[in-house]
């Protein structure tokens, strides 16, 4: 059975979109899941840092441009059906626009829903308004 | 600002399904990524074994029922959004139905793709056809 080598992922197969999950590439952390479109992916690919597409906004979404929270792409990994991405990035500052390093930072359990991170940076002091 | 405690993913907002991903809850190293709805977050929570929706078989997927590499669920995150999970999982044997210990097992650059895991087992050896 041959693997084979695709360039990027396939976004067609995808409806154009495909997850993008960003990994702390120093301590292993997820820290957050996002979409990328073609042009997010070649963007990243070619600059270094992370691009995702929002789909709330329906643009590109250079990661940090409003809070300064960016990610430096140090590996780009996709899946064996190439339709999800795995970046390892150095993370500035916080991922996860409430403020937490990164966005999982609640657990679910059988009995209750507990936050298990604590918050690095107040959002209000980084989302002007 | 006040975080909430949802009890599960928002299935509702996200059209029945959503982003799952699985993390080694021994080293860190990012798995895979399926598809939960609602039953199949359900039973994971419940049951503490993996179980997701596969959207080619449609219908529950209870990871490793037939290659035998189950994933026992140690803790279940939810992001920010509640429209994404991260299991942090024991993994039995290879997470990939290629034969990888994790399916992001290569690497996009700019120059080119490339295989950087090793095969853990021979797919012909685990799903009979």
């Amino acid at each position: 059975m041959s693997i084979s080598l695709p360039r990027e992922p396939d976004f067609d197969k995808a409806g154009g979109l495909v997850p993008a999950i960003a990994q702390d590439a120093a301590n292993g952390q997820v820290l957050m899941m996002a979409w990328m479109n073609r042009e997010a992916f070649q963007e990243t690919l070619a600059t270094g840092r992370a691009v995702y597409f929002s789909r709330s906004r329906n643009k590109l979404w250079r990661k940090g441009e409003e809070s300064g929270h960016q990610q430096q792409v140090r590996q780009i990994l996709i899946d064996c059906d190439a339709d999800t991405v795995l970046l390892q990035v150095e993370q500035k500052g916080a991922a996860c626009h409430e403020g937490y390093r990164t966005c999982f930072f609640r657990e679910v359990g059988t009995d209750e829903t507990k936050i298990v991170e604590s918050r690095l940076v107040d959002p209000s002091d980084v989302y002007k308004k």
